[in-house]
């Protein structure tokens, strides 16, 4: 196996520069279509040349390299995940799963290995909504799906148009906005995406790897508000009063009991106030609190327990506008939609741990990623979580060098199996 | 009774010039110890300057409008209010007990009355904690007990020092922080405070007037948070999770049951939590909430009230500290002493509000007001509320002219009662 072996003294120089090229003083800054994402995208170009890869972007600037296969017209195996990152964030989330694809090319290259088919390396953009208030951006421009409307949505913090973003890098936001798609499904044999677990649970159980088996969908509320009357603190009695952070905090209150009750009926979600504020102008501690913002995330792998919970939130919040003398604004709602796993690949991720040795478990992905867009769009897909301290989203993310190895070596087996490469050295249609 | 009544035209003409002196766009800004507090003063002592009274400011640059007596050695007769706004605030909140004041001065000057005793109107600086988190500046440092560290507290907007901003309009810090009394007690008949009601009652009653039988007292936190821990929040499950704003929200919903409960068992008081924010720069709608930021403002008459709730505050707080995994973090306490009214001038203000054909009704005052620190003081204390719609502390304050010179005329008529006036022209010394 030594010469099939993954280069990890080239995942390692990849790592070191990114986080140098993406230090923010804090934590990692990879903003999308922006300086931060760009560095990355151009460091994995160079390092592809250096390899003799093949380079192609798409009107999105989706990043494609590739190590031609014999049969340069059989459907390709693509493994891949995104360069940017949320603010403040940290190096591996997205970045892992392009370093470990380009680790697995540079081995192959090195052994002088050629597959029977195209393996390509995907560098995704756009997948952090924190910037836009769209999902999967980048994968979803990639299959000629995104629409033409979420061009016009703004950056959190530039305030500019997706499409102002992606001009400037030198993308093409018409073709884009036509749909022009450079993935075909039937073009690609599968996709397989290594990412970060970003959740306590492989440490918590002691496993190494997790083997997703689905991903789920979103549904969420990013600027909503709850809108009552501004009064003095001292002089409202409570009877008097429409206060808008209590009938909020009745709603996230209850909600917790609704969210335990739907766990205990065997649905599987998450549900988070992720920001809440009053107003910085005219909120005050000696008022009673007439606005208060907030956003809402629900995630789960089943569409029907997304609706589920959204029908306990507009329930119960209906019930507290009657109660409280309050109105609630919800705003525009985003989402995506929950995305299953292919059988045969998560049996061969998991074939290809046991063969190293590294302890595997099954589990759902409560993060959206991109290759739930691969999924729905009916290609083979699959993706491996290597154990991760910290979670994700934070300057803390902490990945373990012999963990994330362990993770390339299946990848690159998984990888090898689908593109033909048996064993060390020796394609199958050699 | 012709001769004897308040100038109503010159309190127009006052309120008119008051808000064009302090208009900010959207409401009212007449910031403490700066330019719009300080044009409000700048107008009066013009005013008393006209109707040719004795002007004296004192270390804190109270002002002290004085209509002479006959005998000046006789304890003053004084009313008044303050003169600075919470910022976008209304233009009656404090300002119409100056004003009232001063069209009873102007009523009694244009008849020629000359009182028994001195009678003064104070315009009292620094009311509104919204600036200085600080209670009752002006008037504490009247009587030399404003506390020598407030002198450091620094301007919520400005950041300068409470000293600081006072020497530069000409006041003596030092003087304040020797304590150097302006007022005696054993110098001062009574204190009569007339104020906008802000709260929604007398409207809702059909009354006009509200004679204030004591002053609540606060208990507060105002930079108070809860940390937890940041997270994903797809990948975070339920019980891992150890969400700052569940924790708050958990809080503020089980204290509105204690709330009820007491108010159920005869206490009377008012909580308010009018400031909740996530960090703007770590909170993410894809993050559970690590941080939120609050204040909490409890308001009673009775000290005990004050301590039970604090005790259920501490007592929920400790509990789901352990039950989510967070710290409740309460920074610096402040809050005030409740202060009890004088019965006889209780009486004599509704005997007035009776004469008048004014409907009255006694109440105790939500707010806390200058005229506590005089009750604490021993000096004979009352307050009259006057209704007005859309409570205070914000641009739509609105106060029917009626009312006002109802209330006016019923402060006029204490005081002169007060001040040895026992009807119009003449004075009972004479």
């Amino acid at each position: 196996m030594t010469m099939m072996e993954p280069d990890m003294a080239l995942a390692e120089s990849l790592f070191a520069q990114l986080r140098a090229d993406s230090f923010d003083g804090v934590g990692i800054t990879r903003d999308t279509y922006g300086p931060g994402e760009q560095a990355a995208h151009d460091l994995l170009a160079q390092t592809a040349r250096d390899l003799g890869l093949e380079i192609r972007r798409d009107a999105a600037l989706n990043l494609y390299l590739t190590l031609p296969g014999q049969d340069r017209q059989a459907p390709a195996v693509m493994t891949g995940s995104h360069l940017d990152s949320v603010p403040r964030g940290g190096n591996y989330d997205g970045a892992a799963g392009v370093v470990a694809g380009m680790a697995v090319l540079a081995g192959w290259v090195r052994a002088g290995v050629r597959p029977a088919r195209d393996v390509t390396v995907m560098g995704v953009r756009a997948e952090e909504s924190a910037w836009f208030p769209v999902s999967y951006v980048g994968s979803k421009a990639a299959f000629g799906l995104l629409d033409a409307a979420a061009l016009a949505a703004r950056r959190a913090d530039t305030q500019r148009a997706l499409s102002d973003h992606l001009a400037t890098l030198g993308g093409n936001p018409q073709a884009v906005a036509r749909g022009e798609a450079a993935l075909r499904p039937e073009a690609l044999d599968c996709f397989v995406e290594l990412h970060i677990e970003q959740g306590p649970v492989l440490i918590g159980e002691g496993d190494t790897l997790g083997v997703v088996t689905g991903i789920c969908g979103s549904h969420r509320y990013r600027q909503a508000q709850v809108l009552g009357r501004y009064a003095h603190s001292g002089a409202a009695p409570r009877g008097h009063r429409s206060d808008a952070v209590v009938a909020l905090a009745t709603l996230i209150a209850r909600l917790q009991d609704a969210w335990r009750d739907m766990e205990a009926a065997g649905h599987e979600l998450t549900l988070t106030f992720g920001q809440v504020y009053t107003d910085a102008q005219q909120a005050d501690f000696s008022k009673v609190p007439g606005q208060v913002s907030f956003c809402v995330d629900i995630r789960s792998r089943d569409t029907n327990s997304l609706r589920q919970m959204d029908a306990h939130v507009q329930g119960i919040a209906a019930e507290l506008e009657a109660a409280h003398g309050v109105r609630f604004d919800w705003g525009a709602t985003s989402g995506s939609q929950p995305a299953i796993m292919d059988e045969r690949l998560q049996a061969a991720l998991h074939a290809a741990a046991d063969a190293i040795g590294a302890p595997s478990r099954s589990m759902p992905s409560g993060a959206g990623h991109d290759a739930a867009t691969f999924s729905n769009q009916g290609v083979p897909t699959a993706m491996l979580f290597v154990r991760n301290a910290h979670g994700s989203h934070n300057p803390d993310e902490a990945l373990d060098m012999r963990d994330f190895t362990a993770a390339t070596r299946v990848l690159g087996q998984v990888l090898g199996l689908r593109a033909g490469i048996a064993r060390a050295g020796a394609p199958i249609a050699s």
